[in-house]
């Protein structure tokens, strides 16, 4: 196991520790309970609470984008495990306003019955609480069922748009309606080419030979369309981008926002080989790039691969997409 | 060879076309020479060019420091490799506005002889140009042959540092000053895990056992202090930040920024079990930290493990390393 810790046992906290040494300025935990994350900076009154959460090993999800543009607050599960309704509850109410909360996570059995159940707890409480499931990953689930498909690194235009949107002041409702239409214009699919090691149990979540890709894998390395021989770069590429292009569809005059994400042990050389296949595609089919984002927002711990997000923009969700973003894992001055 | 890469003679430029695809505002590259590139932006009469070089295989080293507020131009080699002098002529020429360039490079002979070149024929061509080479990686060679050092992860610092100050407008002898009092007050170790393949040579670059670690490691695998068990997180810093202490030495009542880098394929998860013990040894030595860089800064394409950097501040840095930044791999919001 070649990893960088101390007792396995303590990972989790120990990096949470790390994270909160690092970044006091602009993250905080409440109640002394390290697994529960809110921005440091004061609430803003009226503002809706942005709030998610799920298992570690995916930084910078989720904790990471806690911050000014972004999310409010976070709860932090043990790798790849869902934080417990009664973390989510403390999160919801330290970040609560008055103006309600809106639950953005993706869809993971645990974390979708966590969140109910804290969404249930918040409302006796008197907090109101709404929830976006994000579920983009087009290999695990087919077309027609949506609704089964895990969330994967497009989670990353959620936050960022959302983030934006009650920056403004926009209503629960006017939040809710935004990261709905995210998720609606968002797709993604990954590839893997090694597994990565749950540091507690101290050997790979999954076979892989040398050689070997899957493409659709998942950020736990659930299966995707099966393995097979590792391909050239712009065979992955290909392959890829056309589940994702036919999914939605994407079309010829649509403006779209590109994710290449690595996985954790892909360098960032290879995500810019990937990029450059992926802008030759789209150039080809008259879709126009606005502003890609390359490098990892959503991992596998020392997991190789990568995976491809695209968002489908419209002026509405282009002008919140160039606002300014300030967290422990993403700058972003405001765009052009 | 886990790599997704086409052919492997055509990886770095086509990581380059990737990078100008994705980044047309920021970088675009002078006579169509893939291995000279350059701001986008119009150049700042007067202002004092600032450029590097050196080899491919460590992004964001080098290129993807070129940008506002930090560097003007980089030549661009082969992997592990260093440009040619005529390459680092030709950026030279481009970003030159009347008030002479400075290069800024790590301690490698290739680039060290090609440099030296790209000055003299810079000279022959009236633009004044001045060097500072970086070097301090402490395991690379004892205290009292500084100058023999590798230059690795802590030449972030300095292009940071030094690319505020030119934006200020400080003459070429000002930004040299700066340039050289940043390199006196950074040191830096590194810890492999694993090496890395360079995909034209499809095989490691060195052989490293499961379980084993080498602290002092350079960052193209150069060997450290010797190969040995690995150990826990806090055991392998405590070394390193024995060895990095002692050597300016760094002493109580100093404040420092620290940069714990990741080579590649280190989750960020470890890199913060790594700070949160560097935070701990420094507050038990009385050593304030200012604003620590924790993430990929200078890598080994997919090695695992990591370096940690320490610069000592006075006011004069500190006021630069708060100012803004914007480079395709690195943004900065004026510190606080």
């Amino acid at each position: 196991m070649k990893k960088i810790i101390n007792d396995p046992k303590n990972f989790v906290d120990e990096m949470i520790e790390g994270i909160l040494a690092a970044h006091p300025e602009q993250l905080k935990c409440v109640n002394n309970d390290l697994r529960c994350l809110v921005r440091s900076d004061e609430k803003k009154s009226g503002k809706v609470g942005l709030s998610t959460g799920g298992g570690s090993g995916h930084l910078p999800l989720f904790l990471g984008y806690v911050g000014k543009g972004m999310l409010d607050g976070c709860a932090v599960g043990n790798v790849f495990a869902s934080p417990s309704a009664r973390q989510m509850l403390e999160v919801t109410k330290a970040i609560d306003s008055g103006s309600g909360v809106l639950y953005i996570y993706g869809n993971y059995g645990g974390d979708v019955m966590n969140f109910d159940m804290a969404a249930e707890m918040a409302d006796m409480e008197d907090i109101r609480v709404e929830q976006v499931v994000a579920g983009e990953d087009v290999a695990s689930s087919p077309k027609g069922k949506e609704d089964k498909r895990r969330g994967v690194a497009g989670i990353f235009f959620v936050y960022k748009i959302v983030g934006a949107y009650a920056e403004e002041m926009a209503s629960l409702d006017e939040v809710k309606r935004i990261a709905e239409k995210v998720c609606a214009n968002v797709r993604t699919m990954g590839v893997g080419l090694s597994p990565c090691i749950i540091p507690e149990m101290g050997k790979p979540t999954f076979e892989m030979d040398e050689g070997q890709m899957e493409i659709g894998i998942g950020i736990h390395g659930e299966p995707g369309i099966g393995k097979g021989e590792l391909k050239s770069a712009d065979e992955i590429v290909e392959k890829m981008m056309e589940s994702i292009l036919e999914d939605l569809p994407y079309q010829s005059g649509d403006e779209v926002s590109v994710l290449v994400n690595g996985l954790g042990a892909t360098p960032k050389e290879e995500l810019y080989v990937v990029y450059r296949k992926v802008a030759q595609i789209l150039k080809d089919k008259k879709i126009t790039v606005y502003h890609p984002y390359i490098g990892e927002f959503a991992t596998s711990m020392e997991m190789a691969g990568m995976s491809i997000s695209l968002l489908r923009l419209d002026n509405e969700l282009k002008k919140l997409l160039k606002k300014s973003a300030n967290t422990p894992f993403f700058v972003q001055e405001e765009l052009e």
